[in-house]
């Protein structure tokens, strides 16, 4: 018979009940507040590892002091429901505390990827989450880790990052996983109104846009970009953060585009900030 | 009959041999050239683990651009043949460009224990150490991790990283190993002319007498460290960079000692820069 999930919070629960799993281990690391998105990371993990260890921890030093950490959508019991019944073995929910007690001290820095996008709006986004991830990953010991593509910078952040710092872990990533109106799943979008909601539609619309345009032959990366900012600004409730055309390995902004591109953008709804991508190959 | 001992250069290769290993692994990380204080550290681990892996890589990294890289002083067969002889199981000797490729850029920083002494003086010189022993240790994935109290800023600021990232490793600081007259070993010993290697024997008498001070009941900081400059400004082959007395914990100057104190010093003799230092419980 099945052993029982088992919830750790201090280091030394975790590292005791993970020692007892079988490997390979897979791990999934969220903040909560679980989607259709993260539950397709955990399938992922389930059918490919023989251990599946999910963290939810919404880690303080990702969000800036402007941000909406307090508001942060949260719901341990309906999570757990949920991870209990994907067969997951071992959930990790840390406190602060024991992520940063006092008088902590230590950060993981990425350099040239944070630059641009996400890094660039948001200062300490990405040394948050290095920092948090290499403590994850230290705690859990995972032979495979599983990351959304919904957060592309992200992503490429950590596979940077696990590069260079020999972390003895496969980052595995996972496609975005859309509403049926084609709004890429968040715990964010709970924050909209239903006409926010309505509208947030044209975000994947735009994308898909310009993805019909590069698939005609357009190379041009300013077009592409105007193409996504002219269909999301004739929606009068988003505001564009930034629309980018970039590399899709160095993030860095685009003339004319000549191999793999990450299409990106950043738009608010009312106080809501949604983020989605789509890749040209 | 035992294996021979293994030497591994790329990542995959150290991996590969790593995975053969029983546990529990011990570790040693040095920059090579060893000396006695290095082999004790090396025997401890021979002693307390089943297997042991020593690093000889000189981090280029950890020294600043006016600093000794290019003299530091190699003898990768002499080493070799030391530990064969120890019963070190494998040895990883990765070049510079397997540890920083191309396009590399992830740093680990530790923050305030990393301000004073050691880290004001050699700028980036911590973020050098913290980064490679991060990478040393996710290649060996030690157990147990070997440091030399000699470098005793290094302890503090490599136990405040492996405790604040969570890695699973433990590290065991061994005592200073000292030549008959009393300096402590060291590399950069063999940057010494006669008579600079007969005047450094001036910094342990200076921390003895220190020491001594502290014995019969001195508890002012500044009047230990006076007691120290003033023997060290004797011998008129020595150029003061520093003399502390600091709490053991945070690395903070103190006027009046109150628990386990650290007296430690950087000195000059000619070009050749030597750190000493002694604990004062």
């Amino acid at each position: 018979m099945k052993k029982p999930m088992v919830v750790a919070t201090i280091l030394e629960e975790l590292r005791s009940e993970r020692s007892l799993l079988s490997e390979p281990v897979g791990f999934v690391p969220t903040m909560g507040y679980l989607h259709d998105g993260h539950l397709s990371l955990i399938r992922r993990a389930v059918e490919e590892c023989v251990s599946v260890v999910v963290s939810i921890f919404v880690n303080p030093t990702q969000f800036g002091p402007k941000e909406d950490l307090a508001t942060y959508p949260r719901d341990i019991e309906g999570d757990l429901r949920k991870l209990e019944s994907m067969g997951v073995n071992l959930v990790w929910i840390p406190t602060s505390e024991v992520m940063y007690p006092g008088g902590y001290q230590t950060w993981v820095d990425v350099e040239t990827l944070t630059l641009p996008l996400e890094g660039k709006l948001r200062p300490g986004h990405f040394r948050g989450v290095t920092t948090v991830v290499v403590k994850l990953f230290n705690g859990v010991l995972p032979g495979k880790a599983y990351f959304g593509q919904k957060d592309a910078q992200q992503v490429a952040v950590i596979r940077q990052m696990t590069r260079d710092l020999n972390i003895p872990t496969e980052i595995v990533v996972c496609p975005i996983i859309r509403e049926p109106d084609g709004l890429a799943m968040s715990s964010r979008n709970a924050y909209l109104d239903p006409d926010q909601r309505k509208a947030a539609a044209v975000l994947f619309l735009a994308l898909t846009n310009a993805k019909d345009a590069y698939g005609k032959g357009e190379r041009n990366g300013e077009n592409l970009r105007v193409l996504v900012r002219e269909m999301i600004v004739a929606e009068s409730l988003a505001e564009i953060q930034y629309v980018s055309c970039a590399d899709f390995g160095t993030l860095q902004e685009l003339d004319t585009l000549t191999g793999k591109t990450l299409l990106s953008i950043a738009v608010f709804f009312g106080k809501t900030r949604l983020i989605d991508n789509i890749v040209l190959v």
